[in-house]
């Protein structure tokens, strides 16, 4: 008879955003005739910008000819990519990756929820407490978190490392040693991020006790002040401890077009063996390659005027979080992020529980945002909104909140 | 200090097809002036029919154009693909499989590789010898196959199921009792199909025994005979034994485009728990949807001019089948497949082990294979060849065979 993996029952309720995503349905089911606006999931609004649409078009003719149809694409993804993404994002800031180091894939999301394969089911993980979930499930779904605790939501074997006003929503070193740290900067969900200096403190850290850090930098395109890295490579040692995952979705709107990669230095290896080369193996054997009209796409995101284009689309929703923000400081809330990240973390009134203003927000105000506590135990009494929707939602949506 | 998992360290030698392609560039750096003939990894060759390079421009232009813009797909898929997917793979067939027990996603390979996650370490799995290494691979990274046994090229917690010329390359039903069953027919690698009445008994006996059975039909569409099912649903009881891998990389040529799907019907569970749950819960944890302009172009596959356009080039492929095995019989060897499947099943001449034969074929024809004994013990002594590359050069490898 054969038996499941029993560490997916552990799981508890289901993935955050689809909560969320059913609480929305029935109110509207309920309430046809309010119009909700959905500042939730970090899903993008604008449409793709013209230098992606016509390098699709293009890649879209290529496969339709016989002279130029493509199949399988390598493993690792196409070079024309891997160099763009070497050039543009690594070594234009002075850090040595090599295109070989990278490895495109079909979004962060994957690579952030497969990446703990490659690593023994004995690691202990550290996380941001509130923290993005796929980084915590993918492990209960490895059995490597141990029992939860139902009462407050935690983990026996994760090291958690609170994230509050008090220390400005930067983690600080953990007492117990982990194995592996997951990291995210800009972040997500509290659109916190850290500087140079506290980002190289963290990767002396893990050269100094053996661990790993698994950098998620999704959000990087929207950095806007100089002291912020765009990247784990900026840090001196980075290359024996650390690991980068990034995306198109947010800073190009592939959301819905799926691309990423991450970075794996051939330095960072455990007892000789290269996680280069698991991760390698991983790819050629569980994955078969990022479409090659996807991969044209990502290649024009660093072409001149896809540069423009996108820096554009940033700044749109840049200036969406800056309406949000001041929209509602202005409306005597307590609200940080949204400078250097897409995200903004509202601090609940009256002591309100995440969950209790988030259903007083959808019924007072027809306004979606994500629970904080979705996120974790101290993301409890906030909520995360974000800035992709479009100016006029936002500038709606920020509105009803300051009259409801 | 983190540790690595250390599975992925018995796996023997790198991924079959990575092997082969060394060989093969080996070989042409080294002989520049000698063109090779690829018959090897079932990578198509025509390009994207009409329907679907125009569904993929559509999709393209409404991705860039505000009102259209689609972000994040669905977990499991876009409705208007599910339902088609349905009602024409199942529905049409008279096999009752519902829209929602339908999972969208990026390739049959990935979701070979990934299904194994759903089910307790300490499953047994049973899979035929030779077969499609992925199945075997990704169950030793989940650490689930004992220890290689490297004389005999095969595992110690793996049941084989020798397919052999003596039983028609068809497997008989193990001694021993599995927990998870992996068949595929149309057969990769030997191009061997079963009957209805054959498939029957295998569902008869995972329902006895309460064993799943992964089918895996990815080739279906290249079937021809009366008698040789499409899907394992159109047998009585599958639904609460089975579940089935499809892809469109074959049937409509998106190797390179990337689409495919698995069928979990809702009456399969263990204990109360429904395989489909836990796969939805995956989806949703690890995966982030098909990008849309394929899902679209997916849809197009169910069109009427779609239909029209890929059997001519299932035909097309199969006529290269047809041309591979009757020049190979002609010239005196020993070979099957090639009927329902794109594969021709090449016994080795004056007892050459696979890989001799392959390095023989690659010298004197210059054309490269699959080596046999790469799929399993019981491969050894063949070679594959796909009726995947276009109809000048499969016609010209075959008269290199037939003159080296």
């Amino acid at each position: 008879m054969f038996k499941v993996n029993d560490n997916y029952l552990k799981l508890p309720g289901s993935y955050l955003f689809s909560t969320v995503a059913k609480k929305q349905r029935a109110f509207e089911a309920a309430n046809p005739d309010k119009p909700v606006i959905r500042l939730s999931i970090g899903d993008v609004t604008q449409p793709l910008a013209p230098a992606i649409v016509e390098a699709l078009h293009r890649a879209v003719d290529e496969m339709g000819n016989p002279e130029t149809f493509r199949g399988y694409a390598p493993d690792l993804g196409y070079e024309f990519l891997r160099n763009a993404i070497a050039q543009n994002d690594y070594q234009a800031l002075g850090c040595h990756i090599a295109p070989d180091e990278i490895f495109v894939s079909d979004g962060a999301k994957c690579d952030s929820g497969n990446i703990q394969e490659i690593f023994s089911v004995d690691n202990k993980i550290a996380v941001c407490d509130p923290v993005y979930p796929v980084y915590i499930d993918t492990n209960v779904m490895a059995g490597r978190t141990g029992t939860y605790d139902v009462t407050h939501g935690t983990w026996s074997d994760v090291i958690y490392m609170p994230c509050h006003a008090g220390n400005n929503f930067a983690p600080e070193l953990p007492q117990e040693t982990p194995d592996i740290i997951y990291l995210c900067f800009p972040n997500n969900p509290t659109g916190a991020t850290i500087t140079k200096a506290q980002l190289q403190e963290w990767v002396d850290y893990a050269n100094r006790t053996g661990a790993v850090i698994i950098y998620d930098a999704a959000y990087e395109a929207y950095i806007s002040e100089a002291d912020v890295p765009h990247t784990i490579f900026a840090c001196e040692g980075a290359r024996t401890c650390a690991m980068e995952l990034r995306s198109f979705s947010k800073n190009a709107g592939f959301t819905g077009v799926r691309l990423g990669f991450t970075v794996i230095p051939k330095e960072l290896k455990c007892k000789g063996v290269t996680l280069h080369s698991l991760w390698a193996r991983r790819h050629g054997t569980k994955y078969n390659g990022a479409p090659y009209i996807v991969q044209k796409a990502g290649e024009a995101v660093y072409s001149a005027e896809g540069k423009i284009q996108l820096a554009a689309q940033v700044n749109y929703y840049m200036e969406n979080a800056r309406i949000i923000k001041d929209g509602l400081e202005g409306a005597g809330y307590e609200v940080s992020g949204g400078v250097n990240a897409p995200y903004i973390w509202l601090k609940t009134p009256h002591n309100m529980t995440s969950w209790e203003f988030f259903d007083y927000l959808l019924e007072r105000a027809n306004v979606v945002g994500t629970p904080g506590s979705g996120f974790g135990p101290s993301g409890e009494g906030y909520l995360r909104l974000t800035a992709f929707g479009t100016r006029e939602s936002t500038v709606a949506a920020v509105e009803r909140i300051k009259h409801m």
